[in-house]
Parts: C-alpha cells; sequence; structure tokens
C-alpha cells in the first residue's frame, strides 16, 4: 500500500530509475501483498484477497511475481501462512524474527532455525517452504544499525584525517558478528537483516555505511559481505545441498520470555475484528454481486474498498495492536469503503432484480442495514402502510441453497410474510430487550448523532429459503387480520428447577435456581450432555515484583491462573415461540446473554453483549465465556488456522521442544477465527465464532473463549497504550460494549466436521440483505423475484465453497474454489469434490480459463519449485489427493481436500 | 569547512551538478568563510584568515565571489564584521537573527529592523553595508519547520485521498504569517530562513514541503512565495528605492530576555580562547618565515594550521561555547596543526641562519616551547655546557624593530648572555616561584604524562634587540667567573607602609600592610595616579524565583550586584633586579599574582593564575580582576571590536534605544579582545589583554576584567553542561587554573593611543622564540645571526602593521597592511601612512601587485557598490582618508586611518 502511494506519486524518471533496479534484481519486491498480514487474527480469504492486490499491481507495473515471503514482524507464525500463502502462491521461502524464545533457543543450539515448513498436514511435503527463522529479532546484529537519529549509532569512520578512524575495529566487530550467527547457522550463508522499524528515515545513512562496511570487510577477506535478497539469500541455501530439518503445524503461541506470552492480541479490540471480519464476508459477496450485474456503467465499485481491506489485515491492525487513534483510522476507511460498496451493491441488486432491464447508474432501489446487530434498520422499522409492502432481498454467496432464519426490527405486530411465491411464512415476533435498546441507543448517538432514537419494538423473525449464489424476496405487509401470521413470543416462568428450551431438536436445559445452563441434548443424533456455562474474567497482570510485565494489547498475563466468576446466579428470561426459543440471561450489569435455539437447526445460538467492562475497581479485566463438560480430554483441543484447517493442541505441550511452562493460561491460548473444539470418546464439542478470538482448554472438557478486554497498562511492546477502548459522548466516555456471538454444538465423535464446516461457510457469508417498499404486486411485475446464477437444481457439494469471484480490471473474472474439508476429517466429505463450472455460470458462456497460483499472477503451469534435501523424511509414499488438470471442454473443477484453486475466466 | 569534507568526497558526477546549480544561482556560497565564526572573542585578523581560506576555495572550485555575509546565529553583531568583514569583503549585505529584544521590538514597530550599517566611524557610509536583522530567530514562522524528526512537524497534506489534507488551512498559515512579517519590514520583500540548527537531517522532507507550499500558495496568489537566496533578497531590496534607516557601531551586548545577557561567553574557557589567540600570533609569524624561506622543499607548511584555526572561530568554538569534548577536539587539531608548523618553523629558521645556504628538507636544529608559559622548556632548561652555548633566535614578526625582555628558564646560576656581535648583554635571574613549579609539575603530568618533572631554578631575563620581520641571535654560555653577569635578583623586605618598586620610569606603590596595589607614577610623563587593584568574583546566579535563568558558558548573569573580594589582605613579596622588579601577591589559595616592571617600560605587566576555582560552597564564581581609580569618568569607557576599533561604551545605555536595565551588571559588560580604557579629564587608564575576554567599568573610575568562570549550572542555550572545566590526573580532577597577562598603563589624557595601538601590536605578536645549543664560535662561522627582511634602516612606521604575509599555492604571495589608528585617535598617528614596498622586501623584486578586496578573491578595481538610500543621512560632505591607488613602478602603499590594504604580489 505504501509502495503505491509512493510510486503513483514519481515522476517517469524516477519511475524508470526503480523499474530498472527491479529489473536488475538490485530491488526486489518480497511479499508483495497491500500489507505484511497478521497471521494469527485474519481469515485466510482475507489474506489471499490483500496479497492479490499487491502481487497483481506488482505484476502490471513491474511483470515481476515476488518470490519470498516476508513476515518478519508477526507475532507468531500460522500453518496456513506457510502453505497457503507460501508454497501455494509460488513462494521458495518465508522469513521471520518471532518465535518461541525457548523454541529458538534449541534451534540455535541445533542449527534449526531453517527448516523446510510444512504448514498442511493434508498436503505434506507437497506444499512445503523453505523458512529461515532469524536468530535474534528482524534488526541488524548490535553496533549495526545506522538509524540517523539513533544516538548510540557507531558510523564506520575510514576518513583518515578524522580522529574517530574505527575501520579496523569496525571490520572486527563485523566478522565477530557473523562468526557467531554462522556458529548457529547451516551452511556458510548467513543473512542480515539491515533494518528495523521506523528505519531508514534518511536511508543514505544505512547505505553509506553499508557501502563501506561491504568495501572494508571484503578487502579484509575473513568473511564475504554483499548486498542480498531473500531470493538470492535462498538461492544459496538450495544450491549448498545441505539436508534442513522438518517443521510441522506452526508457531503458535508466540512468548518472547517466560512471562510475555503474545496471546492478548488474539481477542483484543473485539469490535474491530468484528468489524474487519464483517466486511470480508460482506466484501466476498458484493464481488459476487458486481460480477452478476455485469461490466455496466458501475464500474468495478468493490475496489473502493480493497485498499482499506488490504490494510486492516495488518499485524497491528486486525490485530487490535495499533494505538487507538490508527485504528480509528482504519475503522474510518473501512467505513467510506464499505459505504462506497454499499452503494454499489444496492444498485446492482436494482438492476439485478429489474425484470424489464432497468439499470439505473445511480439510483439504488434498496438500502441495506449495517447496524442490525443492535436492531437499527431505518427501512424496516418504518411503519408499513397498507399500499406497499417492506420487500426483503436476500443474496446467498453460498454455493447451495440456504435456509438461515431473518431477523429484522419492525415496529407493528400486525404483520404478514410471504414468499416470492406467494405462500405465507411463518414468523414470529420477539420484543427487543432493554440491553439492545439501550446498546442502540446509546452507540446511535456516538456515532451518528442521533439524539431522539426511538427503539423499534420487535424482531420479525422468519426462515428465507435462497437459492445458491442467487437471491430470493420477501414481502413484509400490513396483516389485515385474517393473515396475520406474526406470532408475538411469550415469556415462560420456569415452574421446576430445571426448565428445557427449544422449539426444534435441540433442546437445552437450564437451572431456574441458578439461572445457568445444564445440559444439551438433541433429539436426532441423541447426543445428551451435561454442560455449564459461565463468564469469567481474567485479571491483567500489570508487572509484579517477578517480572514486570503487564497484560496489554498484545500481552495476556493474567494476574494467577484461576479466573474470577462475574456471577453464579443469573437474572434468567425464556421466550417461546414456534420459530426460535430464546434464553436471555443477565450475568452482570455489564454481561447479557441470549441462547437462540431454532426451529430445525440442531446448534445453539448465543449472543453475548459485555461491557462496559467496569474498572473502578483499578483492574484491567480480560472476560471470557468457558463451557465446562464432564468430557475427559486428554489436555487435547484442536483450534483452526486462519479459518481453514483445524490444528490439534496439547495443553503444557510443544511438539517442538521440550517446554518449561511458565503461564498456564496464557501460554495455553491459541487463535481462532473458525472455531475450536474438543473431544472424548464420545462426543465432540464444537464453538463456531463471528471473528478473531483466543480460545483454549485450560481444564480437560472445557473450552473457553476471550470475548473482550480492558487493560490498565501498556505492555510495552510499542503500543504504548493501555488496552482501554471506551466510547465517548459530549465529552464523557465509557468502556466499550462487545457484542457478538458464538455457536455451540456437540456431535457424536467424528461427526463434528459437516457442522463446523458448512455452518462455519454460512456464519462467514451471512445473506446479504437488501430492503425496500413497493406494492406487492407492481413488485412482483417489474421484478425477478428469486434467482440463481447457476443452472436449476444445480448447487455445489456441501464441501466446496466460492472464496472468490470477481471481475478483475483486464476483463478477466477471478474465481477461486475451495474444498473445506481436511484429509480424513470426515468421511463423506474428506474425498474430492467435483465443480461443474457450466452448471456454475449457467447462462454465461466460459471463452477462456486459465488455471493460476493462489495470487493470480502467474500461471498454474509456469510455478517452479524447489526440491530440497531433507534431514530424516519420514512422510515418504504419501500423497495427497489433488485435482487433475481441467478439461477445457468439460469445465469440469476436481478439487481434494484443502485444495484451493484459482482460475482466470473469459466470458 | 563542512563543505569542503563533503565536497571532496564527492563524485564528479555530484560535483556537476553542484557546479550547475551554483551556476544557475539555486545554490548560493553565502558567507563562504571555513565557518560562521564569532563576533565577540575572534581577533579581527583571524576573521580575516578564515573568510579568505573558505572565499579562495570556492572562488578556485566555483569561480564565485559570495555576495552576502550570513551571521545568523552568533550572540551579538560587531562593528568589524559590519564594515571589515562586510563591506570590505564586497558584501552587499549582511543577515543575521540576534539582536537585544528590546531593540528588535523597538526596530519591529518602526521597521527599522533593515537597516545601513556603518560599523566604523572612521569610515561612515563609505564603509556601510545592508543589514537584515531576522524579526524572530533565525528559524522559519512558526509551524513552518519541516524536521523530519520533529513530533509537531505540520506536513503540507495535498493528498486528497488522505484524511489530513491540509492544503486551505496551510495556505492561510502562510499568508498570516507572511503578513505578520510584513508588517514589520519596508518594502512588500520579505525573507523566511527556512532551516534551524540540527535541521535538514532528511532535507527531502523540508524541501518536499516548500515545493507544496509554494505551489498552492501561488496558486492561491495572495502572496508570492519563491525559492530565493539572500543576494536575491537584497537585491530586490535594493531596486525598491526605498530608503533605509542608519545603523553605527555595534550590536554589543545581545539579551533576548531581561536577565539573559549573552556577556558570559566573552570570558568562557579562559585557556582555550588564549590557545587560539597565541597560535594566532604565532601562525602570522611562521607564514612570514614561510615567506622567507621561499618555495623550497618544505612546502607551505602553515597550511596545517589553516583548518583548526578556521573551525576554532567558530561562533561555538572560540566562544567557549561548545561541548567539554567538542573543545577537546577543537584542541587537539589545533595542537596537530601547530606541532607540524612548529616544525616547519624550526626547519625554515635552520635553512634562514644558514650562511652557507645549508637547508635541510626535514632536520631541525632548532625546538621552540610553547609552554613556556609554565616554565617549560627543555631546550633553556637543559644543563649549559662548556662547549656549547645555548643560541636563543629571536623572530619578530613586526615591522619594526623591538626591544622585549626575553624570559626563559634555567638551571644555572652561572651565565652569560653575549648579542649576535659579541657583546656581553645585561642579564637577571628569578627564581621560579612555587606557584609556577607547581602549576608546571601538575600540568606536565596532566598533559604530556610526564611524572619525574624537574623544574628549573631561575628566569633568565634579559633585552634582546631584533630588527624588523627579522631575527637576532642571543648567546646564552657558562659564566667562567669573570664574565658572569647574571644578577640573581634579591627580595625585599619592605620597611615602611608603602613599598614603592619600578627599576624604571615606571613606579608602582603597594601598601606593606594590605599588600595592595595603591599608586602609579611615571617619571616620564609625571603622571601619578591613585589606584587600587583586587580579585573579586560574582557567584553565578543558578535561577532564581524571578527567573529560572542560569548563569552558564554563554550567560552571564551574577546573583546579585556586588561581588565578593577575594581578599583584601594579600601576602607580598617583592624582587628587585637591574631589569626587571616583580610583585608577588598571593590574593588566596587560588590566585596569584605577578606585576612586573621592566626598567625601560612605562607599563606594568601583570599576570595572574587563577584557579582551581573552588566550588566546595556550591557556588558558581565568575572571577574578575577590578582595577579602581578616583578618576570621574561620565559612565563611559572604551572597549575594541574584534581588536580594532575602539568603541564608546556608555553604563546603563544605548545608542539605539531607551534601554530597560535589569541586569545592571551583566548588561554593562563588553567583549575585548585588545584592550579597555577609562579616561577623565586628565588621565587615561589602559588595559590590554592576551586573549578574548569580558570587560565593563561598572563604577566611575573603575575597571574590571573577567578572568575565568566556573558554572555549576547549564544556561539552557544548547551547550548542555555547567562550565565547569576541570584537569584530570589518575581519574581525580580538580578545576582548570588559567594563567594570563595583561597590561596596565596610565597615560595623559589623548596619549593614551599609541600605547595601546603599538604595545597591542606586540602583545599579539610576541617573539618567535627557537633555541639550539652550539659552540658560539663555530654558530657565527656558519651562521647568519642577525637579519631583517627589510632594507637596513628601513622600518614601518608606528601606525602600520603587516597582518598578513603568505605564500599561496597558486605561485602569488598574499600580503596585508593595516593602518592601526582610528581617524582622530591620536594627532600624529591618525594620518595617511606610507610604506615603501620596495624597502620592506628588500632583496626581493615585485614583479607584480594587484590590489583586491579584503579576502584577496576579486580585484579592488572590480568591486561593485550598491548605491542605496538613506533616511535622513546627516553624514553628508565627510570624506574619510584612504589611500591612492599604487602606482606600479614606485611601489609606495598609503594607508588611511583604519585602512587595510590587501595585495597579491608576483616577485
Amino acid at each position: 500500500a505504501f509502495f503505491q502511494r509512493w510510486w503513483e506519486e514519481k515522476s517517469s524518471n524516477i519511475q524508470t530509475i526503480v523499474r530498472k533496479l527491479v529489473d536488475l534484481g538490485q530491488l526486489e519486491f518480497i511479499n508483495g501483498g497491500w500489507c505484511m498480514h497478521d497471521e494469527a487474527a485474519v481469515h485466510y480469504i482475507d489474506m489471499i484477497d490483500q496479497t492479490t492486490l499487491g502481487h497483481r499491481m506488482i505484476k502490471k507495473q513491474f511483470n515481476k511475481t515476488p518470490r519470498a515471503g516476508w513476515q518478519i514482524d508477526p507475532f507468531g507464525h500460522s500453518a496456513v501462512q506457510a502453505y497457503l500463502l507460501g508454497a501455494e502462491l509460488g513462494f521458495d521461502s518465508v522469513h521471520f524474527g518471532r518465535i518461541d524464545y525457548q523454541d529458538r533457543e534449541k534451534r540455535k543450539a541445533d542449527k534449526g532455525l531453517e527448516v523446510l515448513w510444512r504448514g498442511s498436514r493434508t498436503f505434506g511435503s507437497t506444499s512445503q517452504i523453505f523458512a529461515n527463522v532469524f536468530p535474534v529479532n528482524y534488526s541488524p546484529p548490535n553496533g549495526f544499525g545506522f538509524e540517523v537519529s539513533d544516538e548510540n549509532i557507531m558510523p564506520v569512520q575510514d576518513d583518515l584525517m578524522l580522529f574517530d578512524y574505527n575501520v579496523e575495529e569496525r571490520v572486527n566487530d563485523f566478522v565477530a558478528a557473523a562468526i557467531a550467527q554462522a556458529n548457529v547457522t547451516r551452511t556458510n550463508h548467513i543473512m542480515w537483516t539491515m533494518g528495523d522499524d521506523f528505519s531508514y528515515q534518511y536511508a543514505e545513512s544505512w547505505f553509506r555505511n553499508m557501502d563501506k562496511l561491504i568495501y572494508h570487510v571484503n578487502k579484509d577477506g575473513r568473511v564475504h559481505a554483499l548486498y542480498s535478497t531473500p531470493s538470492i539469500y535462498t538461492d544459496a541455501k538450495h544450491t549448498s545441498n545441505e539436508s534442513w530439518p522438518v517443521k510441522y503445524d506452526d508457531y503458535f503461541p508466540y512468548a518472547d520470555a517466560k512471562n510475555t506470552y503474545w496471546t492478548g492480541y488474539y481477542a483484543s479490540r473485539p469490535t474491530f475484528k468484528r468489524y474487519v471480519r464483517v466486511l470480508s464476508g460482506y466484501y466476498l459477496a458484493a464481488r459476487q454481486i458486481e460480477f452478476l450485474v455485469g461490466r455496466t456503467s458501475l464500474g468495478l465499485f468493490t475496489t473502493s474498498l480493497e485498499d482499506a481491506m488490504g490494510i486492516s489485515q495488518h499485524h497491528d491492525a486486525v490485530s487490535g495492536t495499533a494505538k487507538q487513534h490508527t485504528t480509528d483510522d482504519y475503522s474510518k476507511r473501512l467505513s467510506l469503503g464499505a459505504y462506497k460498496v454499499e452503494k454499489g451493491v444496492s444498485i446492482a441488486l436494482t438492476c439485478l432484480t429489474s425484470s424489464n432491464g432497468t439499470c439505473p447508474s445511480s439510483v439504488a432501489k434498496f438500502s441495506q442495514c449495517p447496524l442490525l446487530n443492535i436492531s437499527y434498520c431505518p427501512s424496516t422499522e418504518e411503519t408499513i402502510s397498507a399500499v406497499k409492502s417492506l420487500v426483503v432481498v436476500a443474496y446467498n454467496p453460498l454455493g447451495w441453497e440456504r435456509n438461515d432464519f431473518i431477523r429484522i426490527p419492525v415496529n407493528d405486530e400486525n404483520l404478514v410474510v410471504k414468499s416470492s411465491d406467494g405462500t405465507i411464512v411463518e414468523s414470529q415476533l420477539v420484543e427487543v430487550d432493554n440491553t439492545t435498546r439501550n446498546l442502540r441507543k446509546f452507540y446511535l448517538e456516538a456515532y451518528l448523532g442521533t439524539t431522539t432514537d426511538k427503539p423499534p419494538k420487535y424482531w420479525l423473525v422468519f426462515q428465507a429459503f435462497v437459492p445458491p449464489m442467487g437471491w430470493n424476496s420477501y414481502y413484509v405487509s400490513r396483516s389485515t387480520g385474517y393473515n396475520r401470521t406474526g406470532y408475538v413470543s411469550t415469556m415462560v416462568s420456569p415452574r421446576n428447577d430445571m426448565v428445557e428450551v427449544g422449539p426444534g431438536p435441540l433442546k437445552v436445559s437450564f437451572s431456574s435456581e441458578s439461572g445457568q445452563l445444564k445440559t444439551i441434548f438433541n433429539s436426532v443424533s441423541g447426543v445428551d450432555l451435561p454442560i455449564q456455562q459461565s463468564f469469567l474474567w481474567y485479571r491483567s497482570n500489570e508487572g509484579d515484583t517477578v517480572d514486570s510485565q503487564a497484560s496489554g494489547a498484545y500481552i495476556f498475563r493474567p494476574n494467577g491462573t484461576t479466573p474470577t466468576v462475574v456471577s453464579s446466579s443469573v437474572l434468567l428470561k425464556i421466550i417461546n415461540g414456534p420459530l426460535v426459543d430464546e434464553v436471555h440471561q443477565q450475568f452482570s450489569s455489564w454481561i447479557y446473554q441470549v441462547t437462540r435455539l431454532y426451529k430445525n437447526k440442531e446448534h445453539a445460538e448465543v449472543e453475548y453483549t459485555i461491557g462496559p467492562i467496569p474498572i473502578d475497581d483499578d483492574a484491567g479485566k480480560e472476560v471470557i465465556t468457558r463451557l465446562t463438560s464432564s468430557m475427559i480430554t486428554n489436555s487435547t483441543f484442536y483450534t483452526d488456522s486462519n479459518g481453514r484447517d483445524f490444528l490439534k493442541r496439547v495443553r503444557n505441550y510443544r511438539e517442538d521442544w521440550d517446554l518449561e511452562m511458565t503461564e498456564p493460561v496464557a501460554g495455553n491460548y491459541y487463535p481462532v477465527n473458525l472455531g475450536v473444539y474438543v473431544a472424548d470418546g464420545k462426543y465432540e464439542l464444537s464453538v463456531l465464532v463471528d471473528r478473531a478470538v483466543g480460545a483454549s482448554s485450560i481444564h480437560d472438557g472445557q473450552l473457553e473463549i476471550m470475548l473482550h478486554r480492558h487493560t490498565l497498562r501498556d505492555d510495552a511492546k510499542g503500543v504504548d497504550e493501555p488496552l482501554g477502548e471506551v466510547v465517548c459522548l459530549d465529552g464523557s466516555c465509557k468502556g466499550l460494549t462487545a457484542r457478538g456471538t458464538y455457536y455451540v454444538k456437540v456431535d457424536k465423535l467424528g461427526h463434528g466436521a459437516h457442522w463446523r464446516r458448512t455452518y462455519g461457510q454460512q456464519v462467514y457469508s451471512p445473506y446479504l440483505l437488501a430492503f425496500t417498499h413497493e406494492d406487492e404486486i407492481s413488485w412482483k411485475s417489474y421484478n425477478v423475484a428469486k434467482e440463481s446464477m447457476m443452472d436449476a437444481n444445480y448447487s455445489l457439494p456441501d464441501n466446496v465453497a466460492i472464496v472468490t469471484l470477481q471481475n478483475l480490471d483486464d476483463g478477466t473474472t477471478l474465481l477461486r474454489l475451495a474444498h473445506l474439508f481436511q484429509a480424513a476429517e470426515d468421511p463423506q466429505y474428506s474425498v474430492i469434490a467435483k465443480v461443474e463450472l457450466r452448471k456454475v455460470f449457467g447462462k454465461r458462456t466460459i471463452k477462456e480459463l486459465t488455471e493460476t497460483n493462489l495470487s493470480a499472477n502467474q500461471k498454474k503451469s509456469d510455478m517452479k519449485k524447489l526440491d530440497w534435501r531433507v534431514l530424516g523424511d519420514t512422510e515418504s509414499g504419501h500423497t495427497p489427493l489433488k485435482g487433475g488438470l481441467v478439461d477445457n471442454k468439460a469445465l469440469v473443477v476436481e478439487l481434494g481436500p484443502m485444495e484451493i484453486r484459482t482460475f482466470l475466466l473469459k466470458f
């Protein structure tokens, strides 16, 4: 992003010089994404998008394809980074600075800093990458930094006229530092990273000194120094014919000292993390709609969001580790971009739904409601007249038909909902609770300046059936009495010790006395699990006599291992209805939770509202939800890697070294983007999340998820502010309230993957809802009420998702298909999947199809792979399932487990 | 100096670009000296030398002659700077930032910041310069500095994509700042100084913002902005046809706030100031000797000192306001240079004195003794054998014959001194006092590492007669008894209340009881003045409740107006002899003073030894010597400007504005380089100094001179260290001891100038002494014992000195002749003086003579002068005396009062 800003304002003269340097290899693009993305709190689709944006720019402007990954600063490194954003991009190598301090010491001792990293258990050696971990952080060896503002800078003085002449001394220092590094490195090639954060503000200072060092060191001759690049380095390593150790899985969690586990940022700034995730799904859907409407005068309106989405993936952005004002800037950019995309989507939907081809270039019939989560949707709240119905258009970005429930705020209880075919759809009205009303009121005033808000009375709930990659319309009309179907939910007063709720197959029981969850029972699967749920908080350590390390935006350092229970006696309110039962729990003045059980869903949807976290006791708090079952889980739990592969985690254990565990809580936290689960011999208990969080299983049978954090100290890792998010109104500020949803399901052992994968995809890609008010008859006359891009009756198999469908500025269309299951994850779905592109694209004709690497900057067939020699390889003979070449006639794409295939299409 | 360092290491490519920028006028050399010299503590000969060095480099490399003086930072501005280092250089203008805050306010109010400055009362309008004083300091207007490291930088953001877009706001700020400045400036041209101390570490940051400002401001159109230079600015001012106010004299002292008088640095670091001054005289003499020996294989050995001398004139060097380690670096450079020049001089003298033309290229027969002031001179301390005499060669750099006394340390009391013609010369032995022995011992160990020092027993004193610009030899031999003339001085025990001393016409009386000076009586002139002398110290203010300003390297802020008397009862020791009487006074454990009265001198020579200044009472001290007479001096005293013009000073008064005096002591201090005097209706009391000092007359009839300072606080003006000079030995440090000499004379009113001018020149240019041991007969056979460059019997008149005689690297010889008297200063000498160059150069034949400007970078005839319109000029009709053109045949140079004429000669 910064390079592009710089590049665009340069003169053609400078551009020519840069191009020449690039062509000569003196300036090499590494990584080449829009930013150096985070690896813990970022979704793989966002990683792909931001990398593609950068790679295609570089390809276009310089005709270059980056060969090296450069993730020097992220605070831990993910499996997906290694294989997907590494090998599958066509990278030969990835380079980084931060791994666990114990891991680093061990690797230095056995020269294992440089490895062949196989991030994917499914792909193994076929998707490995040469990974270079620096022996210290990513700064130069001590004394070889040359930033002009550094007071301790030790320039090379080779002017004999001057009294600080120090060539011999500096050459000796150089050789000593080189030899020290060589002693922990295989081969006689070592890399010095000649830079640091905020460096090169005056580049001359660096280059001048490096020029001198290279000259004098080579004159000395004991070692040879040269200006190099990661590619030159990797080639030298490769040419050496050395054998390399193998590394599996990932480098999480990251600790750089005993009490310094960088596991706080997994959950820092939860509402910013949600905003990024919500927009990620929205951006995906919007690009589909942009594709569907075709290349009209609207142009590529979704590009308004690409820069903001790209930079938000930065390892100090979505990670929650930027200063408040920087985070505000990210949010502002996202919001501005989203607003434009939303406008484009509304217009595009106006076009798409128009049956007579009327396609306005700027006037949108529709409005959308990004603040639905706090019940704000002017279009649905509006009084529905006798003449015009509220038309709800739901777009489904997935490749299969959906039947998700729609919830919209309304103010009338006499409403009837009809489907596009005119049939009446069962609906239910649920009163908007006070917590939501207050939340809405405060945030609308704080952020929209609304001082006269009138919260809506009800949520209108109904189930919508939407075809794959298409839309359906629903009409909400004034009930004339005879056709009123809206069912106003009833409140239940429990009469027994236990109260069981759930209109469908899933029954959940709560204690009437304590108000707490007791059991989950699924009448379909027969699963019956006693389970308890509570909110707790860890007190943030502010530094103590043992260690001054404080908990903060990066670091999670609880003050002890036992969190405080927010409340063991919870106010309970139960609401019944035909479509959904809701269990409202007030855990405290600042924690509210609603559990929703839908009539034909086998999972529970749990919406929490947390905040403002009280700090009047001068204690920072890190709030978790904890599910406690009696399952014997053998210290083991599973978390996803960037929403893609699930990795096995074992409490108090690392596969790569003998762990000395000094932080029994923080040291067992892992990043979660899709979900987390535990299993015993009988069941799997799974939780899916709506944003990046941190999660763990601190005791067998337990799962805990960190949902919100408020620390009173900075953790001295760079952000230089405590993590204390506030919302201000009229100059008075209170702590941020975070609202979100997690989803809980219990399956029989071996049966959880299907729900995790398919429902996980639905969580990421909810219906895109658009609203308008029109006469139902007139609407039907002039509009296409229901449509799918795909052939009728065709849909993608459950194990495939379209993760990208995007019109590019060169006239081609970018398509990415992703298999959603790992090898052996599910007996039915961990198999080759087939996608018939002809049927996917329905009436459109594919004229040309080119398979590319992941970032679409080179043909798949042009990708080169370096062969590496491996130390003690145990994987021989194993070949993963992968799809074959796509026949240009048949146009059937095969995908093996976890495979993502990228195509450029012309229609 | 820095430009030259930079330039020399640039590629020819960069050099070509720079030359082009210079030729296009985009890069303009201003000032163009080796440094931006100080104006208070610097001698005019050093100002000329360092400017000439820079100007000739610029001329040689770029064929450019700077047109603008640029003295933005010096802490006050001297008259000599205005006319001599301004108009006489050929400058049209001089620009600076620092003038008294009251003066500035008045000048802003009446648009008098820009003036025609007539620094010379002798030359008046014929040597005026356009002086531009900035309305604030030399930084840009608030908010327009663009240093990259400045946290408050306000860049111009003209990228509409970015949220900090601020073009309108910044343009408005710019226009407002421009108008504010225009309101205090004549004409509609104003100058912004776009830089500051330590700025342009990343120049791009400045130029980028200036580019943008110029673009957008000119687009706005309310004001017009352009990249400019002082010359462009001055031309615009000149073209405007505006009339300008006139300013006379100088801008001393400088205060930037009520209690912030920058008058401390006049005396800060007294020993460094002495070193610079001693080397200045030595450098002048050495260049003469270099000229005399001719262009031999020795080369231009004196260039070893030109860089060090040049940078030492910087306004944070000789001023005493650099950090200690920086000052040490200056000293080291001076010392290294001086060592090489000393070696060259010794070889050159070997050649010059060789009668058979034997001229070694590297072996010197002679040694010199730069540490004579502390009695250290291995060559003379050595035992004088029966075979070899100690040969003392004294070189006289002045244009007239001298008869100064030579004092050398010896260890034998049986010595005889003979003149070069064989006659015995009267001599006197004076025991080396304990103060000197201890001083020598400690400093030799601290600086030379000598741990086994054996101090000499005696000073051998004799009078040496040396011809103009030539040398004479004296032989010190073992006395065989019959010819012993060495007179061992006797110690006198006073028997009366008063004791009168003095072997010659001058009689000085001391009180036997108090040990203090009582009267000065001159039997020749009949002057008889009761006078008292004492040492006192001002306690340095460390900041108080009124003002946090502390006394420090720059600032003199005494804690009250009454200094503390060191001692009113002084130990007295009197030594008599035929050549010199010495009065030794021990004022305290840390102040020792020796007053010397020579047999045929009418002034007293006073050597003080001050230090370590005691600070165990936690009080910084600023030590003065004060002469108190009963003269009624009407608040008036006179101090020199850079050793040249004497300026009238009136206590508590400024000619340019109504002074509000808030610092009755510090605000009346002025810089002194040559001397200071007071007068009443009858007498003139004059003091000449051996280095830069601060001086004042705080009460009528008094003169006080600040000789040494030790403050315990930094004055927050940039040096960031207290002024606390120490000398360390084996890790233990004690305060610096300063030793120096001042000269006191009382004349009848109107008769003091001759002594001040001629003896002042002798103080600046003492004999250059060289020593060797040889058989007297053999020496006489093979050596020229006495010689003058000039024709026999010719010498310069008393009112002319040769201030430069130097072989240049282009084969020419640079000659500067200076008239030593101001207009009307002396009835006999303030007249046209004539110098017959043929006789000056004796056997050498002048082939070509070109008169140039002061810095010899342009012909005198090529110098252009801008005519300026003057507001209320009262000077009409007055034409100063000046010498006419030099006839190329007659080669007689005429000089009017204060005139300095510069020539390039070819022989």
